[in-house]
C-alpha cells in the first residue's frame, strides 16, 4: 500500500464496486457450502480484505470466503457436529482463528518457502478434484435432497439411495434451482449478444455480467416468496439466525462448551486448511504477479492471509483465502492496489446492514446454482493434457492428488500428491544420467559420445555425471562408472567431469575415495575435472582434495591437454 | 557359488572352522539378548548360512543371529508377551518368517535400490545407538537385575530404582559376570603378548583369540556348577527347554493361539526388522566388496537374506542378518566363497547335537559378558567426527538417528534420520547456487565472476544455474535471476547456462515460458545455452523448444560469439 499512486484511484474504486456486487451472492453461497448460515459469509468478507491490505504483497489478490476452503470446512466438521448448529459454528470459528494464527506464526518464522513443496500439478489436481466435489455435492440442495457426502463413493451411494427410494422430489427446490442455473448460464451470453448488437462499451457489458448473479438472486428470492404464498411448492429457505450469532459467528458460551476432544479433532483440519489456503492463494497471486512484473513475497503472503483469517474469525467465523474468480474480476476491473479491497469491504458492510432482514428469505437452491456456476470454470483439463505430453510422472502427480481427493479425502489427496512429486524427484535424482564424452573437433567443448561426433584420447576415458552426488545415487554412479571402464579396457586413465555436480555429500566423498583406491589396485588412475567452487570448498574440508592433489583439472580441456602428453 | 575355484578350498575350510567356534558363544548370547532360549540362537545359525549361499552375492558376508536384529526382536516383543514364554517364541518365529518373506518379495520386485534410502550417517548413527542400548541393557543380567528396558530414559529409571531400593545384589551373577568380562577382555591381550614373546605365528595367535570366548564360556559353566554346589552363591542359569520347542522354535498349537491383534501388532516390527536387516547386511557386504573389487547386487542380497530368514524360522525361530564381527572374522580367516558358511553350518550342527544337554547349565551373566564384549567394538565415533568436519548437516543425520533410537525407539530413530537426510537433500535442492559467469581469457571456459578473473561481453549477462529445475526451486531461481538482471541494468541480453541442469520438470518449463514473456515485456531477451541431450528431448515435447527457436546455443562459447555481433 505504501507505493500507492493517485493515478490508481479510479481503477481501485471501480474494481471495489464491481467486486462487491459480485461477492454478495458468492459469499452467501460459499457460507452455505461450508454448512454455515449465509450471512456468516458476508460478515467474513469484511475484515479479511482490510487485514490483507496491511501485509499482503499482491495488488490483485482478493481475499475472502473461497470455494475450496469452504468445502474443506464442511468436510472436516461434518463428522464432528451438525451443520447449522451452534457447535458447528463455534468449530468453524476455531478453524478460522486456528489457521489464521498458524499462518501468522509461519510468516514470522519465514516458512514461506514451504509453498514450493506442492508442485503445480498437485495444486491443479487438488483444485480440479475439489471443484468436481463441490459441483457434484450441490446437486443435493438443488434437488432438495439431504447432503450427499464429501467423497465420490459416498456421493454415488447417497444419490443411489435417493433415486431408488420413493420419496417426494422436492419440486419447489428443483424448479427453483434449475431455473436459477438456467438464468445464470444464459444471462451473460444474452447480455453480451445484446451488447454487441447495441454496440454497448465492452467494459459496460462486462460489468453487467458481473452484476447478473446478484440480479438472479434477488429475482429468485421474489419468486420463492411468490411460490410459497401462491402455490403448494415451498423451496427451502435459508431461515433466520439471531443477530448476535451472525455477527460474532459464535457466542462465548458455545466456544466454552467445546471440549478437549473437540479441539483435538480440529488440529488436523486447521493444518490442512491453513496449508491449502496458503498454497492456493500464493499460486493465484503469482499468476497475476508475473503478468504485472511484480514480486510475491511468500512470507508476507503468510502474514497477510493469517491476519485475514483472524479477521474472518473476529467478524463472521469462517476461514478465508485468496479466490481465483474474485481476483480475476478484481484485476480485470482495474484494481492496482489493496485499496480496491478496502472499497469492497466498505460497500459490503453497507449492503449487509441494509440487507440483513432479507437474507432469511433466500432460497437455498438458488445459492446452490450460484456455486455450481462459480466452480464450473475450475474444472479444466488443459493442465493435465499438457503435463501428460511433457512428462508422464507429472501427470501422475496431478492424477494421484485428484483421485486421492475424490475417493478418500483432502489429507489423502495432498499427501499422495506430495509423496508422488517428492518420490519422483528423489527417484530421478538416484538414477543419474552419465555419459562418456569426447571433444567436439575444433572447439574446447565436450559432449556425449553417443549423441555427437566427437574425438577421444586413446587410453583416456572421460565420463560426465549429470547429477549431484550423494548417498541416494553414489552406488549407482560407481557401478555405472565401473561398467564404462570395463567396456573400454584399454583405458588406464579415467577423468570424471563434475561440471554438472553441484554438491558432493560426505557419503559420496567417502565412496569416491574408496573407488579411487579400488581403481589404483586395478592399475588405473582417476582424475577429477571441472569441480565447482562451492564443491571444492567442501572437498578441502574432507580428505579428498589432499588425496587428489595434482589430479584435479579446472576444465575438461586442461585435462585433455595434460593427459595427451601422458 | 558358481564361480568357485579349487584354490579357495583351504581358505574356506579354515574360515568355516574358525567362525563356527566363534559363533557358539555369540549365537547363544544373541538369542538371550532377543529374549529367547539360547539354543534357538544355535539352531537359527544353521539354515541361514546354507540359504544365503544359494542367492547371496557376497563372498565374505556371514549371516546369522546379529546384535541389532536381536535387540529389535526384544524391543518389539517386550510389550506383547513375556520373554521366554511359548507365546513369545511363537511371535519371534513370526517375525523371522515375516521379514524373510518380505525380503524375498522385495527381491523379486527388484526393490534393492531402496537400500540407498538410508545414508551412511543414518546407518552408523543407528548402529552406534543400538550398540549403546545393548551395552547398557546387559548390565541387568550381569548384575542379576530384571530387565532395564529398551530406551535410555527407561533404563536410567529402572537402574535408579534398583540401586535405591534395598535388595539383595545377586552376588553370584555379579561375580560371574564381572569375572567373565575380565577374562574376555584380558585374555586376547595376554595371548598376543605371549605370542609375541614366544614367536608364535600370527595366524595362530589370531585363531587363539577367536577361540577364547568359547573357552571362557566353558570355564564359566564349570565355575557356575561349582558355585552352585559348594557355595551359597547361585548364578542364574539358562535352564532347560523341551527338545521340540527348541528345534522348531514354536509349536503349531502356540502359533495357532496367536490372535489377529497379536499378528497386527507384529506388522510394524516385521517391516522394521526386515529393513534394518537388509540395510545393515548390505552395508557390511559393500564394505568387503569394495576391498575385493567385487560387486554387490542388492536384489540378490534381498533374496539371499530373505531365504536365510525363512530358514531361520524353519529351524530355530529368530530373525537373522549379516553380522559385522562374524563377517570380519570370516574374511580375515580366508573365506572366499559361501562354502565357508556351509562348513560353519555343518560344524555348528554337529556341535549342537553333542552340546544340547549342557546348554541348560550356562550362566546368564557370562553370556551377558560375551554380548558386552561383542558390541563394545561397534561404539565408535570416528564416523561422526569426520562427518562433522565435512558437513554439519550429515553429522546431524547421525545424531538425530542416534538420539531417536536412544530416547524413543527404533522406528523414531530411523524415521528421524531418513526425514533429516531427505529433508536436507530437498532443502539443498531448493536453494540452488547461481553464478554470473564470464569467460576465462584465452579459453572457451566460463567460470563464476566472483571467484575467477574473467571477461564479459557488454550488454550481455550470462548466468549459470547449478541445479536441476523443478517445482521446488524454480521460483527461487527466477527471483535470483531477476535480482541479477536488476543489478546489471545495462544488460539487454540474458543467457541462461544450463550445463548443470539435468532435468527440467513441467512446472519449471512453464515458469521459464512465463519468465521469457515477462522479460520480453521489459525489453530484454532470454537465451539458453548448453542444454543437455535428455533435457532437450523433453523440451521438444513441450512448447519451449519451439518458442526458443534460434535462441538456443550448444555451448557458452557459441553464445558468446553470436552475441558479440549483436
Amino acid at each position: 500500500m505504501r507505493q500507492w499512486q493517485r493515478a490508481w484511484l479510479t481503477g481501485d474504486l471501480t474494481a471495489g464496486l464491481v467486486v462487491a456486487v459480485m461477492l454478495v451472492p458468492q459469499s452467501l453461497a460459499y457460507a452455505m457450502l461450508a454448512g454455515l448460515p449465509p450471512q456468516v459469509g458476508l460478515f467474513a468478507s469484511l475484515l479479511p480484505l482490510l487485514a490483507y491490505a496491511v501485509f499482503g504483497s499482491s495488488g490483485s489478490l482478493s481475499v475472502g470466503p473461497a470455494a475450496i476452503t469452504s468445502l474443506m470446512v464442511a468436510q472436516s466438521l461434518a463428522p464432528l457436529a451438525t451443520p447449522g448448529s451452534l457447535t458447528y459454528q463455534a468449530m468453524a470459528w476455531c478453524l478460522a482463528l486456528g489457521s489464521g494464527l498458524l499462518m501468522l506464526l509461519m510468516g514470522v518464522l519465514r516458512l514461506g518457502f514451504l509453498s514450493q513443496l506442492l508442485s503445480r500439478p498437485v495444486v491443479q489436481g487438488f483444485t480440479v478434484a475439489s471443484a468436481i466435489l463441490i459441483f457434484a455435492g450441490q446437486v443435493a440442495p438443488l434437488m432438495g435432497w439431504p447432503s450427499l457426502g464429501y467423497t465420490v463413493p459416498e456421493m454415488l451411494w447417497s444419490a443411489w439411495k435417493q433415486v431408488s427410494t420413493p420419496s417426494d422430489v422436492q419440486a419447489g427446490d428443483a424448479l427453483m434451482g434449475l431455473g436459477a442455473l438456467l438464468a445464470l448460464g444464459v444471462g451473460p451470453r444474452m447480455v453480451s449478444a445484446l451488447g454487441r448488437l447495441s454496440h454497448w462499451p465492452v467494459a459496460g457489458v462486462q460489468i453487467a455480467s458481473r452484476l447478473w448473479p446478484l440480479v438472479v438472486l434477488v429475482l429468485a428470492t421474489l419468486v420463492a416468496s411468490w411460490m410459497g404464498a401462491q402455490t403448494d411448492l415451498h423451496p427451502a429457505l435459508v431461515g433466520s439466525v439471531g443477530r448476535g450469532d451472525a455477527v460474532a459467528g459464535a457466542t462465548w458460551s458455545t466456544l466454552a462448551s467445546l471440549g478437549r476432544d473437540d479441539l483435538r479433532g480440529l488440529v488436523m483440519p486447521v493444518l490442512l486448511i491453513g496449508l491449502v489456503s496458503f498454497v492456493s492463494s500464493v499460486s493465484v497471486a503469482q499468476a497475476f504477479a508475473l503478468k504485472r512484473g511484480e514480486r510475491i513475497d511468500a512470507d508476507r503472503e503468510l502474514l497477510g492471509l493469517g491476519l485475514a483469517n483472524v479477521g474472518g474469525a473476529v467478524l463472521g467465523g469462517m476461514p478465508v483465502a485468496g479466490g481465483l474468480s474474485r481476483s480475476v474480476v478484481n484485476e480485470a476491473a482495474g484494481a492496482r492496489s489493496p485499496l480496491a479491497g478496502i472499497v469492497t469491504a466498505v460497500l459490503l458492510g453497507l449492503l449487509l446492514l441494509t440487507m440483513m432482514p432479507v437474507l432469511a428469505y433466500l432460497p437455498k437452491a438458488a445459492l446452490a446454482a450460484v456455486i455450481i456456476m462459480a466452480v464450473a470454470g475450475l474444472i479444466e483439463w488443459q493442465a493435465l493434457r499438457s503435463a501428460w505430453r511433457y512428462d508422464r510422472a507429472e501427470a501422475w502427480s496431478f492424477l494421484s492428488t485428484a483421485v486421492g481427493v475424490l475417493l478418500i479425502g483432502f489429507e489423502a489427496g495432498i499427501m499422495l500428491g506430495m509423496a508422488w512429486s517428492m518420490g519422483a524427484m528423489i527417484w530421478r535424482h538416484s538414477q543419474p544420467h552419465m555419459a562418456a564424452v569426447g571433444r567436439v573437433p575444433g572447439t574446447e567443448h565436450f559432449r556425449n559420445m553417443a549423441r555427437h561426433q566427437v574425438e577421444c584420447l586413446p587410453g583416456v576415458l572421460m565420463v560426465r555425471v549429470d547429477e549431484s552426488l550423494d548417498f541416494t545415487n553414489i552406488q549407482r554412479v560407481e557401478q555405472r562408472l565401473c561398467e564404462l571402464i570395463h567396456g573400454q579396457t584399454s583405458s588406464r586413465l579415467v577423468v570424471l567431469l563434475l561440471s554438472a555436480v553441484n554438491h558432493i555429500d560426505h557419503t559420496a566423498m567417502q565412496s569416491l575415495l574408496e573407488l579411487d583406491q579400488a581403481l589404483k589396485d586395478q592399475g588405473k588412475t582417476l582424475y577429477l575435472a571441472e569441480i565447482k567452487g562451492p564443491v571444492m570448498d567442501r572437498l578441502q574440508a574432507g580428505d579428498l582434495a589432499r588425496r587428489f592433489e595434482g589430479r584435479c583439472f579446472m576444465s575438461a580441456q586442461q585435462a585433455w591437454t595434460a593427459l595427451s602428453c601422458v
